[in-house]
């Protein structure tokens, strides 16, 4: 396993995919490989990505990935796709446009998808992220698609959550909406030579201001992702916040709360995984059936699943 | 039960209420409504409402109502507002521009958040719906304000979805990414008054025609909610669509698919609850502190704690 880390950091991509691969696929061998690297991780500087899809978060975050490079650092990025709910594919497009990266060694790019797991990228996006953090790359970023809760959930489960807004009226209070202003360490307002930019900085800039008292207010970076413009001061930011996490022992803080709310999560998902197991065969197949035809509601026909199953107590209805 | 029902039913709103907590609570209680209100029900035209944040949506779903109460019929809205992930409180914003109907007893307008339930609104939802046509409203129309996993999922679980866009460059691209496409039996651009609708509807409709051959194309609607202009022609785009379910034997078999689904949900629901029990008390304090402290990987952790429930096989790692 260290053997296969090591080759990863070094420049050999196969075996890292390999482990990511597992990862993604969760069940036992996710399971040992998320044993062995969680001893070696705790390195990277980790941020998540989020913000409402077009807001530029592939463009930005192919620029962030141009200004580490530009300072010797190496970076990993894991992009997060929850799948369409029909067809199981993840959209190329944002891929595509980080082709650029695609020959230096120092740069690794992943998608994920949820596979339809529940809670499976709850899981597998922070085992994967420790994975690329204990292959040795020095920044990790995990960038969603969108703002829906899993979105939201993966893009916080990070050391440093920034949020990508763009210029316009009503994207602020969108951001609030989706809940975004209470995850934020730092707030971009990407696309900023379009008009309105000043007004999104001042509308988050008043928003942010009530959240209450707290020794770090979310700085709001003005940035143009497609020429690059702001993003050498996006990443000194970003180092700005690291060092408030570990001087003031947030990090630690922050880490400890996750490893609560990551074993939440994977034990939710060996229970999604035993639901998987009960919602087949010809058990399954007549109660459900029997809901389709209206002579059943589907709380009594769940419990006569989970009751032959011996899997909630007393009688099934 | 069938009591508070025609209670609710006749504009007596506290019933109605209730019965829509205790769904909303999950749990026996949900489950009592739920078996009660299944028979009574599939008589009222079900729609759902989607589309990114900002689009317009609840004001659609007003200026629909409207068209709805003109044509003498009532409606209830079932307004999905998933909880904001740090304060759990649902934003206000959204209900108020409803309020011209407060006064009217043919419409009833309800929100609901997710309470931090895993799968929650996938159960809660379809259950709120059926309580609404089981107290007799002609519509029921789900509106959602996003366009995450759980609203797309949420919405599509209604017998006619809507998707709703605006005019502007790359929002038919967007909705493609979100999976939007393959959902939507009709499409509206809102603030069609706004440059770049006509494109809109160009792109649209092409990208629907690679959905394959299907004997409903979805119609692409152009509105202007906050005016009203072509909230009829909406109107009659979704009978249209109710007839051709109903003719096409379509409506039986999507309720069907969705019986299966919500049988689905509800297993996963329950076991989610499961989980929620093992995940406190001393034996997990003790499991994810180990995490915290770097001496145990989150999947070991979570092992033993379904390791000591009985619930996986094998001794724990």
């Amino acid at each position: 396993m260290s053997d296969l880390l090591e080759r990863g950091a070094s420049g050999d991509r196969a075996p890292l995919a390999r482990l990511l691969s597992l990862v993604e696929r969760g069940g036992d061998d996710a399971c040992t490989v998320s044993a062995a690297v969680h001893p070696l991780c705790g390195e990277a500087v980790n941020v998540g990505i989020t913000g409402a899809p077009g807001a530029g978060k592939s463009t930005l975050t192919s620029a962030l990935c141009r200004a580490i490079r530009a300072v010797g650092r190496s970076v990993a990025v894991l992009a997060i796709d929850p799948s369409s709910p029909f067809t199981g594919g993840a959209i190329l497009g944002d891929r595509i446009r980080m082709s650029e990266h695609v020959l230096d060694d120092g740069v690794f790019i992943r998608s994920m998808a949820t596979r339809g797991h529940l809670g499976g990228l709850a899981v597998a996006a922070p085992d994967a992220a420790r994975v690329l953090d204990a292959a040795g790359f020095d920044h990790v970023i995990v960038e969603t698609v969108g703002v829906g809760q899993v979105e939201v959930d993966v893009a916080s489960a990070t050391d440093t959550t920034v949020v990508v807004v763009n210029p316009g009226w009503g994207d602020a209070v969108q951001a609030a909406k989706a809940g975004l202003v209470e995850i934020a360490d730092v707030f971009v307002v990407n696309k900023a030579d379009r008009p309105g930019a000043a007004d999104a900085v001042r509308d988050l800039t008043a928003m942010l201001s009530l959240r209450g008292a707290s020794s770090w207010v979310p700085p709001v970076v003005e940035t143009v992702a497609t020429t690059g413009r702001g993003v050498d001061q996006l990443l000194e930011v970003l180092a700005e916040h690291r060092d408030h996490l570990v001087v003031s022992g947030e990090l630690q803080r922050r880490r400890a709360r996750r490893a609560e709310e990551e074993v939440r999560a994977v034990v939710a998902t060996r229970l999604a995984e035993r639901a998987e197991e009960l919602c087949q065969g010809p058990v399954w197949d007549q109660q459900w059936a029997q809901v389709a035809a209206g002579s059943l509601d589907p709380w009594s026909a769940a419990d006569a699943v989970l009751g032959a199953a011996s899997l909630i107590d007393g009688p099934p209805r």
